[in-house]
């Protein structure tokens, strides 16, 4: 019986095999409104949509809105997604297979029809559970956690919620006070995967508040190469950015960018060109870096670029 | 490069790898009300839908009623459909994976939101496609193809379709006439592929006429083991059937098993009885086969336990 059923399986592999090109994948995980889609954006823009694509694995929801009502959890927890599913799809996607992804409509709450989805050359996947098991990391390339400060990611998901989801000041705050427990028991350990994490916060020792630009805090895990930043972190480009070696909050040494909000556009201009020209690949460094509601924003773009190289190299490597 | 992607395709496989047990998968195939839902149903009654469940692979459509109207063909097209889709879920399905499965409202012409299907020990495939690739059809213990003459699949269609599908006659019939091209194109072609043929239809060398109860050919071709009836089909059961060596259309050697509508009830259950015992296996024969709208129907019945038959073989080899 054995041996009937791994023949059989040999024959569904052999019929299957279509040979398609895996696609380089890098994961940005973190909360809701922890600025996943903006730095998701930059990215996309920056290598162009013939080459790169994006989903969301927040579409995996179990229950539309009007269900949700009456659940005791929110679409934070785990049995509130179809995660296998989203595990599935990944794997798929990173065979270089389509997928029929699920849509969940924010606007209404609604599940609509599911959309078809090929991977492009480089893929983002950003979402709540991207790190969610080992089954969904193993098909990444790179990993990312964004991280701000709970008093930004809230001022963020209010400003977000009520503008474009149709909710009231009131109704955002509740439902964060209600999502806490899950974000600490759901999203937040998947930190602890992240090669990279970035937290856009202001700079307390300076007297900066969340009213200020934000500086960045790229930590990089030795987790996966990083471009080494040491040769062009010198007196050249140290007014937009510095290099440190810590230790994380888990005790794991780390390098950790500081990418500094108070630097000119002309330094973390700079900075970029050294970082990109590290690489010696043909691409041309973007000017799309750091573009948010129209303006340019340097620690963004340093981090994208950052991000750009983990994609580039995975490529030519 | 190549070891380097090859190295993280295998970290994908060994993260995903969940040991699901491989589902026993029928495919019955036909156009569009041959009647495979009636043939589906039996099966999955006798089995219980503890044990087997079945689905239409028809909601792969790629667009909905409103926007078929523009386009130059019918859901009989392969570019109407996802059928890179529906190849990738059968293959899940048959390594015991779930899936998120489209589907598309027949009442209304829309595409609704996905549901999870999780496979059972035995899966039931039927609609216009599945035997439509060296893919598709590998995923397969056993595959049938519906083959009514058509001017009963017609009047079947005419039927079904005023009746639930909210059309008037006329356009069920101008529909008919407009799909004729790409049923001979598309969808007849999958018969080839079938290891048995299923014909429900009156014996003309009778005086029959489409208005009596039809008589069922089941066409076994040796593509696969099927039930030896030479020690069953004797002088006891030859009025509920006969079996004959024949030259199918295409030349091909194919054991034909006639099934008389003219049968008694008390003849057609011997009958069943006669090859449920062939297979020696603990479950009992079901009472429950051959139902039509309330009606036993022998030649229906017979069918199905074949098809039966087939999916507890394979169980149990």
């Amino acid at each position: 019986m054995a041996d009937k059923q791994t023949e059989k399986q040999l024959d569904i592999q052999r019929a299957g095999d279509t040979g398609n090109k895996r696609p380089i994948m890098l994961a940005i995980a973190g909360d809701s409104a922890a600025g996943k889609t903006t730095l998701t954006k930059g990215l996309v823009t920056a290598l162009g949509d013939d080459r790169i694509s994006s989903i969301c694995v927040d579409d995996y929801h179990r229950y539309d809105r009007t269900e949700r009502k009456d659940l005791p959890f929110t679409p934070l927890h785990p049995d509130c997604n179809y995660l296998d599913i989203m595990e599935q799809h990944l794997k798929l996607l990173s065979e270089g297979q389509p997928i029929l992804k699920p849509v969940y409509n924010h606007a209404d709450g609604s599940l609509d029809r599911p959309v078809y989805v090929k991977p492009s050359e480089f893929m983002v996947v950003e979402g709540l559970f991207p790190l969610w098991s080992r089954a969904s990391r193993a098909c990444f390339d790179a990993t990312v956690f964004l991280d701000p400060p709970e008093e930004i990611r809230r001022a963020w998901k209010v400003a977000r919620d009520t503008a474009k989801r149709g909710y009231t000041e009131e109704q955002v705050l509740a439902d964060l006070d209600k999502r806490e427990p899950e974000s600490t028991a759901y999203i937040r350990p998947q930190r602890a995967h992240a090669d990279i994490v970035v937290q856009f916060s202001p700079i307390l020792s300076r007297g900066e508040t969340v009213e200020d630009p934000l500086s960045a805090t790229v930590l990089m895990r030795p987790t996966i190469p990083h471009p080494d930043l040491h040769p062009v972190v010198g007196d050249d480009v140290n007014e937009a950015m510095h290099l440190k070696l810590l230790r994380d909050d888990d005790g794991k040494p780390v390098d950790a960018l500081h990418v500094h909000s108070y630097a000119s556009e002309e330094a973390t201009l700079k900075a970029e060109e050294a970082i990109w020209n590290l690489m010696a690949v043909p691409e041309p460094l973007s000017d799309q870096l750091g573009m948010i509601d129209g303006q340019r924003d340097g620690p963004l773009a340093i981090t994208q670029l950052i991000l750009l190289f983990h994609l580039i190299q995975a490529r030519h490597t």
